[in-house]
């Protein structure tokens, strides 16, 4: 790896986000710096309350009650906002353009409402200023717009991308139950503030189209153009109505290129049950973007938290420090990895691989084969999660039966296989797929 | 934008992926330029036969027979590597990083099996060598994990990533048919060549799991290590079966860290019916990565074809283009475009969007009311799809209807939504919701 100096972090924020930084930035460090070519070191940090005991280690990082002390230090090479709200927000990110910082932010509505200005700043000033935590947490939706879709003409996108209103409509779908029983349980989980009418009644969820339009269209920054709805007029009979018709009812943020001009709407829709959007459910988000050549694109994943949200913070600072060291050596490595960081880890055999098995297989109609085999099973301590004997074969006597079982190593349920295929009253080669949850 | 002059491609082959290259390229010429700071221009091309008709313009393209005549063009900065196989790709794709070329390649086999030395001999050099259209056509895994996933430690990944597998599975399933009926039918349309072994027999997919392994891994690409298996031992009678167990049976290739090392293997999968990669169906790709910070994140899409891959293709190209001139005006641009190329692109009222629309309105239960209404509706043009006459309130006489209609303009169903309202025989307010099939 390089041994270039690291790169120095200056963080406005403690809360749920900035916290969630600094565990990812601290647990991740080494893998982090064999991507980036650099380490990445936080040395300052602000907090409203310096005093509160907190969940993550601040050890070594210098803590200013004013955020202003974290901009103005000299040490530091990016700015990483993350306090939220319009001000003093703006005016700390335009103070570290003037110091000549480079800004990270997860501010959708400082991107949203003062992005034009922010961008201009930065521009004048050869500075980057990097905000992929902004839209959908940790679902990567602008740098894949920015760049992975650079070659098309972008026809519409369609996203949910309010967790709070995604997991209250959810809710009430899977419960039948209504509006403000689920609002009250998403308050209690965390999932809503207590005053929630930012986000139910659509304001953040304009805020991040806002932000997806203008890379989609190359148009500017332009929120007082978006039509916005909330989700406060749904009832539960509306949701049970709409499944009856085939539909979810969803809260969508929608651009689209007509003929005449661009749509830019936030408000609940109801989308066909099969359609991608339509099974994304809780707090998850997604991302739907239509392009001419790449064709449906669905990108889903956390829409919030800290951790999500941190990872999309870290990956805008690794671009940062690619990007200002630009050499060959510190591009973008090809395989993800700085090429001396590489590491030949042990690869597992497949024989050493652990999943749960579906097991098919064609028995003599004979008593006593059940009970063989779930013996050769129980003797390889496989234990069986479902057991189904099938209708007999039409033209001979033969019953299949399909086996699922529990997770257990390849080997042992080779050595299992092997006996059970020497079983006399076994008629014809096993079928065996092995089964994953995915979870 | 900037008055740089143009980057300059040599493409190698002109098949379906070359030829959705310079279509691309051309239709979307100036959005690209835009994005990207430069235009792009291919000035010349290798063709096995230069007589046959193409239904792609290539006016202005030098085409050659040899492909060693386009590495050596001395115009060129960078090779458009799309004819595939091992050799003469790998010599071509040497020699030009010998000539000082850049490379994008679409080429999974060459970098599973000898992207090391290449990478080796770019890196040497200071070229960059980009290969997003390698994984999964137009997703863009290849950057989300190796920028925007940076910040993470990935545990596993999964993916359904050959096409002609999963077309062949879904219609297994959906129709219970057998694997052979099934496979010829995917050969007469196109999505299983004649030899379709490369595809069903887990190559193809293993080749794009080696190099999804390395980037999430940090090891070397290492083809020889993955366990493969493919699906021609799949029958539809496990389809039905696992069906019957709630179970999807899709081809995946997985890769995951377990503490004695890296599972590499590709192989048909039953997972249940409600993951993310069930719902996955005919060409369709789809990857999912679960890492430590971001969650799990599911990127799903067109795994192949002519346009969805040149959309990787020219994403690299943009990206190649920013870093050549990774001045401040040249990195990847805030808003996607250059800033003097955004438009002020009028945007539309939301009366002037065109939606389908659900009403629910609650009505006096007495005759004439349902003529009314449809009166209103007809009277503006409007149609219905469906309409739902519901069980009576208990409590009153009042009668729930529930009408789905086709897309119209929202200030024709506004003036309609004013005049239902206004009828005496209306009980409360009517609920309005938009219907999108975002397709």
């Amino acid at each position: 790896m390089s041994t270039l100096p690291p790169i120095r972090i200056g963080l406005l924020g403690l809360g749920t986000v900035g916290g969630g930084t600094l565990t990812v930035l601290r647990r991740n460090a080494a893998l982090i710096a064999a991507r980036a070519g650099r380490r990445i070191e936080v040395v300052c940090a602000s907090a409203r309350d310096l005093a509160k005991t907190r969940k993550f280690d601040t050890t070594g990082i210098d803590l200013y009650a004013d955020p202003m002390q974290v901009v103005d230090d000299p040490r530091i090479d990016v700015l990483v906002e993350l306090i939220g709200g319009i001000e003093p927000a703006r005016t700390l990110v335009l103070k570290a353009l003037a110091n000549g910082k480079h800004v990270v932010t997860a501010n959708k509505a400082l991107i949203a409402l003062h992005g034009n200005e922010i961008f201009e700043a930065a521009r004048s000033r050869g500075l980057m200023v990097a905000f992929e935590a902004a839209v959908a947490g940790g679902i990567p939706v602008i740098k894949v717009m920015r760049e992975a879709l650079a070659g098309n003409d972008i026809q519409w996108l369609a996203g949910i991308i309010n967790g709070t209103c995604n997991f209250i409509l959810s809710a009430m779908c899977d419960a039948g139950r209504d509006f403000l029983e689920v609002l009250h349980e998403a308050q209690r989980l965390g999932y809503a503030e207590s005053d929630p009418s930012f986000d139910i009644d659509g304001i953040d969820a304009a805020h991040k189209l806002t932000i997806l339009a203008s890379l989609a269209f190359g148009i500017p920054l332009q929120f007082d153009r978006v039509y916005v709805e909330g989700i406060r007029n749904i009832s539960a009979d509306d949701v049970t109505y709409a499944e009856r018709l085939g539909y979810r009812i969803k809260h969508l943020g929608i651009a689209r290129q007509q003929a005449g001009g661009i749509e830019l709407r936030v408000h609940p829709t109801m989308v066909p049950a099969r359609a991608p959007l339509a099974n994304v459910n809780g707090v998850m988000n997604a991302v739907m973007v239509n392009a001419d050549a790449a064709g449906p694109v669905v990108l889903s994943g956390a829409g919030a938290g800290a951790l999500p949200t941190a990872s999309s913070v870290v990956a805008d600072l690794v671009d940062v420090v690619r990007a200002l060291t630009t050499d060959s050596e510190n591009r973008v490595p090809h395989l993800a990895f700085q090429p001396d960081t590489m590491e030949n880890l042990t690869t597992l055999d497949i024989g050493e691989v652990e999943t749960a098995y579906y097991l098919r297989l064609l028995a003599a109609d004979e008593p006593g084969v059940l009970a063989d085999v779930t013996r050769i099973l129980a003797d390889g301590h496989i234990s069986i999660e479902a057991i189904m004997q099938l209708e007999k074969d039409a033209c001979t006597t033969n019953v299949p039966v399909v086996i699922l079982t529990h997770r257990v190593q390849e080997k042992a349920m080779n050595a299992a296989i092997a006996r059970i295929q020497a079983l006399s009253s076994i008629r014809a080669p096993l079928n065996r797929i092995r089964v994953e949850t995915l979870a």
